[in-house]
């Protein structure tokens, strides 16, 4: 039986303003096929790997040196905010924890609560970076983030409370809050952190205490922003920062990736507590920006590495593609507030499209080596990651290394796998809402009463979703399946029969009756291979194609291609048929799909690039066989070259 | 009447290697038209600006400060390896002087040379940031830049000597090559500096002093480098140094391009002299991949914003194009030592191809603001450049700054622009050879007797080229006209009567009589604009066209074109007409090209920026004009959008 409160990272407290209401990780539990074979490996691979590189790196160290009983003088060591690396590798084991109880972790939890503890300062202060003297207190914000860390401190600690109701961190959690409102607070000071985050970290805090000195704190934050307060002369400009127009003047996406999406992530936080429309509307323009404009098919948003940037709109090439794994895991977290805040499917589909590529991508399928940038066109095998340490810059060589001198992927891709059950359903007064399809037991409290269901489906290696309800009240509810933007009418069958039932403006497939336990519902979701073009103003993929599949995005891997196929110089004959076959990539499951493709042979341009158009060298060629494995599996059989674009052969 | 040995930055002395001999500053003249303006401007205008911000920097007072008399205890300012920009500037001003001696000129040399002689130590080691405590001497050589530096000064003590026979500046040239030939010479030291400069300037000095201990060092310092000699562990990668393979097993360009660029000049420079194939071999194997794989239509090289670098074969986005001002100015220097070495046209194609494209785009048409990296695309107007400060990265805003933190483009655009007679033609001993078109006296000295040639030409703006000989010796010798690769057969009259010649396998038009005082060769180059299509697997320009006109790369820039074209929505209709007229860019006489072009109207694309192509949104649009401009005078009038691939309409 779940408890009243949901156990997960997004719980608004204002009924107002909220469309859909979450559900926790103790109603949700997945139960079977890759994602929960991910969540196993989350907990005993990736956190096991991570915690070692953390030691390995000095973090943990950073914070124990603090200790003014350690006597450890050896140099603080890394990154000036690799506090929070352990802190959101902390927030995963402690999600985990609702999933998964065990005492070995509730030790890790405790021994590292009192490390953090001992180091923080009398008034609520811990920064291992200024506490070794490093920076001052607050003097360097537009670099130093500080509020950035203590933003994932808290974030950790609520997360330990509410998986596990322990006090320890969320104490030091309540104590670092209290330090910045002392200190902020009543705009005692106007100026801000330069990385976002510390919003989201306090508007959760106040749902947790109920205090709203957190909420105010966490208004001021956005309030400040864009008015120039942070000096933005010795690095990147303002808008890098989000620091040049206030959040609600602005109408896109702009500077650092990450940090627009935290920002945008904590206005809808507030705007979900305040009701403040004005936050919904700048968070909606900015979002439908981003999409339509500044997004990969991947998912990956910021296309620039310098940085770490948005680009401009429809600045999407392929080849110098960015696509930090912590922008779309923020895109995920920013479209699921957007989702409770509206009730609408697109922020549906954006989640879903984020995690079943980019996301799903970032991670090698041992679960112990992650992209921290993620191309999306490889023209060349690069050299395999080194094995036994780590790049020092975010270059993403031919295999995915296995930690990062900046290690704020890893411990975000980990607290997303271990949430991920939070993500999948809502309900509101009418009924419950299923958002993505993945194989799960679900429990939802409705007002009529307690409603469970048990899913099951293989998705997406097809569209059969087999929804069993376990558990019903007396009276009518409704029952929502969000229907995926690149799905056509979905097949609907109630008890065997077959039932005619349109998707709401909203995005969702609405079934409203009294529904029983033992009562099926099956959909039927259409999963035939297809092409997908981009915007006529994307340059970069003009005249080509690419293949989706349901929500996977697929790619061409030389692997997989004939020995004399040079992925470079194919095309693709787009009216031929696309074949699909099950199949596997390293042991995991799949569909490979071949396609009628062409190789070109241009060997007759030389000497230079570019060519009279009126005399250009004869292009010859000839048919070949292509074949596309999921994107997310690639790179997994050593260094490749790989595409997802490619060009219409015409 | 010219000197024995011309006056140039490249004077090879061993004749065996040699294809084509250089002439000098004192042997050839800009007489006319837009480049003796911006000889004029150069030395007027862009001087003066220069040695301003070279002050105002702290440039000079590093060195200044060095000077035990000095009593100067403020801190350095800048970056570690400032001191050549300032040498850089002397070179310039130094070469500048063989065109134009005035009194302030050579007071302001003397001071300087002055400066930089107090600040050097005694065994003739000088750099203001090791000298100001910041490093120690020699010992982070991957990032110091030491042997970068006084690869600079070198150049500038033998452009001053050979410009003005003056010593003061050599002197100091040779003691501070002698400190490195003291430390690192005969393998007492085995690694060499992270920025190559150090091989060009050796080989010169051995060319103007005949001691072969430069050239050994030069040798040396290319003969280690590629073992992963430099400490590639703190910042970027071997390759990214040319540390990875040696240079002579290189089969392209890789890593920062400057660097890249400049190890291989140095490198043809010692072919040229030790005559050693596999130099020149791997040379002509690295530019010809680098001109075929990784050279934008303007002339650009490096396409990565991150580390300044080349990218995979084919890897030119127009929209992320990083294209830095040096590395073209390098290719120029590069294509030129090869264009001696071979005596093949092609290398003076791409040495006209950057003139005319990247470098006269670098610099506004007021010759006091520079672009550092060059845009190739711009979607958005971006906000202009500040005018009285300067940026603190290497960002292109919506119009050139004024100046840079790294201020290593504008010197060389200086010293590019003083040299650029010398680079203009050549002979060998059966002639003369004349490489650009540009309005022009040369004369050359050949066994046979002196030849003075006056051309006379508004190349670009129309395709006539008149050359008359003004002296001549008895015996027939032969006058050879370079045959751009864009053009078809050259007309060729002599004295007015039409000859029949083809152009060599060299691409030089070769006319061979007993020329007289008074013979006027006419060549008429076709000049009519022409669409230009990129290599097939350049995918970011796939399905467009470009227009280019002569050597000129012609770009559409917003404010020419009507207020409701979009440039980011406009197609072209390839098989119409293209119109030319002469009119201006800001008192700039230009060309200018109109098309018929087609207004894409995409509007019913919403949502996502891709979409499934069996149903795709329909376009619709309507027909415009579209008016170009030579690439090289854009953001002259404000923040704008432009752009040089359009997608042709079908």
């Amino acid at each position: 039986m779940h408890s009243a409160r949901p156990i997960a990272p997004v719980i608004p407290v204002n009924q107002r303003n909220i469309a859909f209401r979450p559900i926790g990780l103790d109603a949700a539990r997945i139960v079977d096929g890759p994602w929960a074979q991910w969540q196993h490996d989350n907990r005993k691979v990736t956190m096991a790997h991570s915690f070692e590189w953390l030691e390995r790196d000095g973090t943990i160290d950073n914070l124990r040196r603090l200790d003014p009983q350690a006597g450890d003088d050896r140099p603080r060591r890394g990154l000036w905010f690799t506090d929070s690396d352990l802190y959101k590798a902390l927030e995963a084991v402690a999600w985990d924890s609702a999933l998964e109880q065990s005492n070995e972790r509730d030790a890790l939890i405790a021994d590292l609560a009192g490390i953090i503890g001992r180091a923080q300062q009398p008034d609520g202060y811990v920064n291992s970076f200024v506490q070794a003297g490093l920076d001052v207190r607050w003097d360097n914000l537009v670099k130093s983030h500080e509020l950035y860390c203590m933003g994932h401190l808290i974030q950790a600690g609520i997360a330990d409370r509410r998986a596990t109701g322990r006090s320890e961190l969320f104490t030091i959690a309540i104590k670092a809050a209290d330090v910045i409102v002392e200190d902020f607070g009543g705009l005692r000071r106007d100026d801000t952190d330069g990385h976002e985050e510390i919003e989201m970290a306090l508007v959760e805090l106040y749902r947790e205490t109920g205090e709203r000195k957190y909420l105010e704190m966490a208004e001021q934050f956005v309030d400040v922003r864009g008015h120039g307060v942070l000096d933005a002369s010795l690095h990147f400009d303002s808008a890098y920062y989000q620091d040049a127009i206030p959040v609600r003047d602005e109408t896109t996406v702009t500077g650092h990736a990450v940090r627009a999406i935290y920002l945008l992530a904590g206005v809808v936080d507030l705007y979900l507590e305040t009701g403040e429309k004005a936050l919904l509307d700048a968070a909606l323009e900015q979002w439908s920006s981003m999409t339509a404009t500044k997004t990969y098919l991947t998912g990956a948003v910021g296309s620039r590495f310098a940085g770490e940037a948005f680009g401009d709109s429809y600045e999407l090439p392929p080849d110098l593609a960015y696509g930090e794994t912590c922008a779309t895991i923020g895109n995920m977290m920013l479209s699921w507030r957007l989702l409770l805040a509206t009730g609408q499917s697109r922020f549906a589909d954006a989640f879903e499209r984020g995690l079943y590529n980019l996301f799903a991508a970032s991670t090698s399928i041992e679960r112990t080596a992650f992209f921290y940038n993620n191309p999306a066109q490889r023209r060349a095998p690069y050299p395999a990651a080194p094995t036994d340490t780590r790049p020092l810059r975010a270059d993403a060589p031919g295999t995915r290394p296995t930690w990062f001198e900046c290690a704020c992927c890893p411990p975000n891709i980990m607290r997303t796998i271990a949430t991920l059950p939070a993500y999948l359903a809502s309900n509101d007064d009418s009924g419950v809402q299923l958002h993505q399809f993945v194989a799960a037991d679900l429990v939802f409290e409705l007002g009529a009463g307690a409603v469970s269901l048990s899913v099951q489906t293989q998705y997406p290696l097809d569209g059969r979703v087999a929804i069993t309800v376990t558990e019903a009240p007396d009276n009518p509810f409704t029952l929502s399946v969000r229907r995926p933007d690149w799905a056509d009418a979905l097949g609907v069958a109630i008890n065997g029969g077959s039932v005619d039932v349109d998707a709401t403006d909203a995005g969702y497939v609405p079934i409203t009756r009294t529904w029983e336990a033992g009562d099926v519902l099956v959909i039927d979701i259409p999963m035939h291979p297809r092409l997908t073009v981009a915007h006529p103003a994307v340059d970069a993929v003009r005249g080509t194609v690419a293949i989706e599949r349901g929500p996977v995005v697929y790619a061409f891997e030389s692997v997989d291609q004939a020995d004399d196929v040079d992925l470079n110089r194919v095309e693709l004959l787009a009216e031929r048929p696309l074949a699909e076959r099950l199949g596997d990539v390293e042991g995991q499951e799949t569909v490979l799909i071949t396609a009628a493709g062409y190789l070109r042979d241009d060997t007759s341009w030389t000497g230079t690039g570019w060519h009279s158009r009126a005399d250009a060298p004869p292009v010859d060629g000839r048919p070949v066989e292509l074949v596309a494995i999921p994107y997310s599996l690639w790179a997994n059989r050593g260094p490749s070259v790989m595409r997802i674009f490619v060009p219409e052969h015409r």
